[in-house]
């Protein structure tokens, strides 16, 4: 049975059984309930409580061996004291995947309850994420957290061994950049199922192309450097190393259970197997979504196309003080630039409009000369006009709010909505068709709808800086498998 | 006369002309007359132009000569051949100060032009911003820029020699954190006014505490150092360089006219002054908010107040490889706090609850106890429960929608509101109680409620890796003023 085979109860179940869920709001079992109907789940929830017949208006059983049908996946999260018993009768019911949210185990020193669970477990051939996690994501349907807006479905999966951050911060930042989700995997203990077994199973996910990992603690570190090593020439791993200082490394044991391992660690493993650390989880996120939906660059040149000298020039600074290029262009590329940008505009690179209202210039016929020629590998664009710009004249005095001119500027976004959305559609072509990275940054994020549209149509959009890095990082990566002769 | 009352044209004109408008969408120097009218301002817009009678409901004079009242302020949007002999006509009908937006002066190359200029404002006394620059904004009511949403009133005062950084990015990114802005001010070429100029001004201002300052070139360097020295011991200044590798520079010059200097001239004037060199808009505005909002911390000590292990481990790295600390706390500090904490919990800092829905205890009991002890100089904060969380309980099946439970857990947001609220602002009453900063860190953003209130009520909300950096630099520039025996 391959890896993903093992764990596809987690990933595909058609019954789920839920423990410590009940009527009484923000009950923390109720909520990972409640997200999973919420994500339009399609199979069939099973409550299970010792006295309630009904909970929020799923009929109830008082125990597992009574529920008619096979129970594929169980979630529980009732006290400590319950679980362990609880996962025995559900052993003996053949269910074959649970999930433990609830803690109480090895990170509070409960070492003999976390290997009752282990023998129970191993006993019936049970597959359990936790003790001590925050669950899963299974794009599109499958939110067993409790947090309640799942990210869209895309290719980058996540395994985290912070429970914390596997949810609210994941989550909250995936939306945001629009960054496409194909599982978060939180592992918690690891009482049978390890931060290997899932990045095992993420290399054969057809739906994975990329993955991240929050890191504390190595507990099979050969097996973990190997996978690290081979998978990340497939799909690139992007690494958090967490609980580096004292402090840290005291706060990581109390929570994780396990020894930490110090960050010099994982940068030689990042070292030997060019897979990439990072700081924090936007970095992480952002890079992510640059490998999900970005062809990676052939080379070191970018080139920069800003509305603005400020972000052209802080974007220089970064990349060439990081190791990329930002080549001055041809004579002859300039004079065929020229005639489609104003007379104050540089041409040089970074190619600079200073300003301009005409997107279809700016997003298209720019674009298209720029990734066309064999002067440079990526594109970064800064600039957008967004659609949001002029709702703002509601707020002008009482007597000009209806003046004919005032009207057309406020409804200027929605005149423009299809011939804006024609242009995005336009450039996110160019991607494929010169099979080079685009990355579009401003300071809109996804409130503005033109922003959440190319987000979601494979153009990630950032803040300058972060647009930066992504690229940086994503040209690193590169410039690896291309040094091993991998690609 | 001081440098702000020779500057006030610019921050309380009574009456602005504006050139270079009309009733055309989309026009820039029209967006600028609308954003004004948006943001509330009270004194009087008079529109000139060659040949409309009424611009936006607003009487025009075709030349600024007929126009019968004194006009404090001109904003000059035109193409370039037309500047210079409006602010002759300006200059001769006593106007005092100019904004001039449009470019086309020594960043192209135009020096005659620009000479020009600046003996026109010589010879009439008057004092212009610009050319090519973004306009300015002085709260509450003033927004002379094309971004149409001006950020809240509050201390900080930004200077910038980018004219794209000083708008767009600055004011998205103020609003999004609830940065409290007393001025910003693009200077463009500095024809007439510099960067010392407005550094001077914002000196004497009493609505500023503390001063952000985008730099990309020094023309009077012996100034500007004296100036940074002594106005950042009472008002810390935070700058960024722009323009250091050679992309940069070449950016940067063809932008700006000006020499660039070489950051390492920008980190020897800071390790000289004591302003803090940050990378970019996020950090620096964070650290502005903090300036703005909290006092200093008196010593290196943080607690960590959190929800989660991985958030407060990763703080914890972040502050101790950064010279802070997180000390463990004394057991008599420990046993306070333990009857207040779920038995799972770590009470030796990072003070870790895991997981609560006991926001009084949280947000109140918890942080009154620490910062009142003498073990700690700081505290920060992860994790807020938010009111939209259940909101998403709309997706839910059609068959339960209106189950009583979910409906109930649905508006729990509202029901709960004024019970947080009070919450909240003991909370913020603490921070002056025991002059001890506070932070609170999650990654809810703005448009969360919570997160709102908390903002423009004095506690700065950020993600936690950029709160640490916050707290980080304000205990550098604290260091730094007890070092140098000012504090």
């Amino acid at each position: 049975m391959s890896k993903l085979e093992e764990l596809e109860g987690f990933f595909s179940p058609k019954v789920v059984g839920f423990y410590g869920v009940s009527n009484v709001m923000q009950k923390f079992g109720t909520l990972h309930l409640t997200n999973l109907l919420s994500a339009g789940y399609q199979g069939k929830v099973i409550p299970i409580h010792p006295k309630e017949e009904e909970i929020i208006g799923f009929k109830a059983y008082q125990n597992i061996k009574e529920v008619p049908e096979k129970v594929d996946l169980v979630v529980i999260a009732t006290p400590t004291e319950y679980i362990n018993d609880i996962l025995e009768e559900c052993g003996q019911k053949g269910v074959s995947h649970a999930i433990v949210l609830s803690g109480g185990f090895l990170e509070v020193g409960n070492e003999k309850g976390q290997e009752r669970m282990k023998t129970i477990a191993d006993t019936y051939g049970m597959k359990i994420m936790g003790p001590n996690c925050s669950g899963e994501v299974v794009t599109p349907d499958i939110n067993i957290t409790h947090v309640p807006w799942p990210p869209r479905e895309g290719g980058a999966a996540i395994i985290s061994q912070s429970g914390t951050y596997a949810v609210q911060p994941l989550i909250a930042i995936s939306s945001k950049i629009g960054l496409g989700i194909s599982k978060i995997i939180s592992v918690g203990n690891e009482v049978n199922t390890d931060l290997v077994d899932y990045l095992e199973a993420m290399e054969e996910d057809q739906k994975t192309t990329t993955i991240g990992i929050y890191f504390e603690a190595v507990r099979r570190g050969k097996e973990f450097i190997e996978a690290v090593e081979r998978i990340n020439k497939k799909k690139p791993i992007v690494i958090i190393p967490i609980g580096q200082t004292e402090a840290g490394t005291r706060s990581a044991k109390s929570h994780t259970a396990a020894i930490t391992s110090p960050g010099f660690i994982i940068d030689s493993i990042c070292e030997q197997t060019g897979a990439i650390k990072v700081k924090n989880s936007i970095e992480m996120l952002n890079l992510l979504n640059g490998f999900d939906s970005l062809p990676l660059p052939k080379g070191n040149r970018v080139g920069i196309l800003t509305m603005g000298g400020g972000p052209g020039t802080l974007m220089s600074d970064l990349f060439e003080s990081n190791g990329m290029k930002v080549p001055i262009l041809s004579n002859k590329m300039q004079e065929k630039l020229k005639p489609w940008m104003p007379e104050t505009a540089s041409t040089m690179n970074p190619i600079d409009l200073t300003y301009s209202d005409d997107m279809q210039n700016y997003l298209n016929v720019l674009p298209d000369l720029l990734l066309k020629s064999d002067e440079i590998d990526s594109l970064i664009i800064y600039g957008l006009m967004g659609s949001e710009y002029h709702k703002n004249l509601v707020n002008v005095p009482e007597s000009i709010k209806e003046n004919p001119s005032i009207v057309t500027m406020r409804n200027f976004g929605e005149m423009m909505h299809d011939f804006f959305i024609a242009i995005f559609d336009e450039l996110i072509k160019y991607k494929q068709k010169y099979d080079k990275p685009i990355i579009l940054t401003c300071y809109n994020t996804r409130e503005e709808r033109f922003v959440a549209y190319l987000q979601d149509h494979g153009i990630p959009v950032y803040y300058p800086e972060e647009g930066v890095w992504a690229l940086i990082r994503m040209w690193q990566y590169a410039h690896f498998l291309k040094e091993k002769g991998i690609k």
